[in-house]
């Protein structure tokens, strides 16, 4: 969907922090989780990257990102191992010092003695945020995440960042969300990409993407329409459709 | 891993570009399929960026990357459609002038042909590259994807793309590879924490990370020691080993 304007909205930069990620050791699945979750609240995801476990990379992206969007999302590094340096950074990044919370300590130590068990020095490590920090609690994790300024800091472990995104972004919520329509054919990409453009042309405020797959030897195109006005997205539908009917395409649609 | 060094090595960076990929309408798979490659050629990625289908995004995201590491590699946008803008902003990154490659066309003229299909418009969208490129020939697409300066780009779809890859990295095998060794155990991070943090002390040439896990109600953390050196990493895991016997952690590995 090149270059096209949509209603001014919420927008959000995310930050995947691991060097796990970036040998292929671990593969990420949160990025995909949080694009979905910021579609569903229409907040407009515009960037993603990941980085290393080293601090000159993470404040710089931090930096990056924060003064770029409405909102970033971090996830890893807020372990209690020496390679957990993402609280430090953000800390650096923004200017606050790093505190013990005393409300995280209070949490954790509530749940680990629920399990029998104390909050040794390195489970401390994870009570540690930048002055001023919201909690974002994860029930299954003793240990928070955290909201400072415009950046939710949260666990690199799926399930657990999955309770901490939800509470993140409940309050985000915007008024107007992004609807989608999609038409799926047996057919090249090559086959619709003039009758695509322009259509896109007709439409220039609604966004359209072709998107081609291969599946058991044979070519699939996904078209795809999104836009934040419902009036003007089912019209650019319904005369792609019309014209996909013209030149006998639509025989070709996936069922 | 924080902060370590490690012998000097080949860099890449990774440019996904897609506004599918960041709305979440499709999963990234490509992403571990690069590290994963990279890491068994022996080149170190540094640094993953998602951007969308816009022109100022993709050219400033290919100048930074270029610029600080040895390679990049980008997927998506070199379909037939308008929103497949990746070759423009390549060239218009690096400066050179775009082109239809005679090669590009001869090659996909063939390959349409035994499908008794003609090169189209549409089709020959995908012969342009920026001038002076090689080609990056995938077999199960007519159309190549490209290599100029220290860029290799590269189609989105997964199957095209990993043909790809494996053309473009074969030659950037380096002398010395990163060599990983791992010990997983039933544990808590926290528990570990302290005792992995004096061993990274004491082999700063070793570089040692902890991955927690939540697997079916149970914490898991995997330590994972990584070098270039062989014999400092055995000397490392062997010590390692000892100091989680000597604590009795280590009848918690997992089998």
């Amino acid at each position: 969907m090149a270059d096209n304007d949509m209603e001014a909205a919420a927008t959000a930069g995310v930050l995947v922090i691991g060097d796990e990620i970036l040998s292929g050791r671990t593969k990420d699945r949160n990025i995909g989780t949080i694009a979905d979750r910021l579609t569903e609240v229409g907040v407009d995801l515009k960037e993603v990257r990941i980085v290393g476990d080293e601090t000159a990379a993470i404040v710089d992206a931090v930096n990056s990102l924060r003064t770029r969007y409405t909102y970033v999302f971090t996830t890893g590094g807020i372990g209690p191992t020496h390679d957990d340096i993402t609280v430090d950074c953000i800390a650096r990044a923004i200017g606050r010092n790093v505190i013990e919370d005393p409300r995280a300590v209070a949490l954790m130590t509530t749940a680990l003695a629920a399990r029998g068990l104390e909050l040794t020095a390195a489970r401390r490590r994870m009570t540690r945020m930048p002055e001023g920090s919201e909690l974002l609690i994860a029930p299954q994790s003793g240990a928070p995440g955290f909201r400072v300024e415009n950046i939710f800091v949260m666990a690199g472990v799926p399930t657990i960042m999955e309770e901490m995104l939800l509470g993140a972004t409940e309050a985000l919520r915007q008024n107007t969300q992004i609807t989608t329509l999609t038409i799926a054919l047996w057919r090249p990409e090559s086959d619709i990409a003039d009758l695509l453009a322009a259509h896109q042309k007709l439409f220039a405020d609604v966004a359209m993407g072709s998107y081609p797959a291969f599946v058991n030897g044979q070519y699939r195109t996904e078209l795809v329409l999104r836009s934040r006005n419902t009036e003007r997205l089912t019209q650019a539908h319904e005369a792609l459709v019309t014209q996909l009917e013209t030149r006998g395409l639509m025989t070709s649609q996936c069922t």
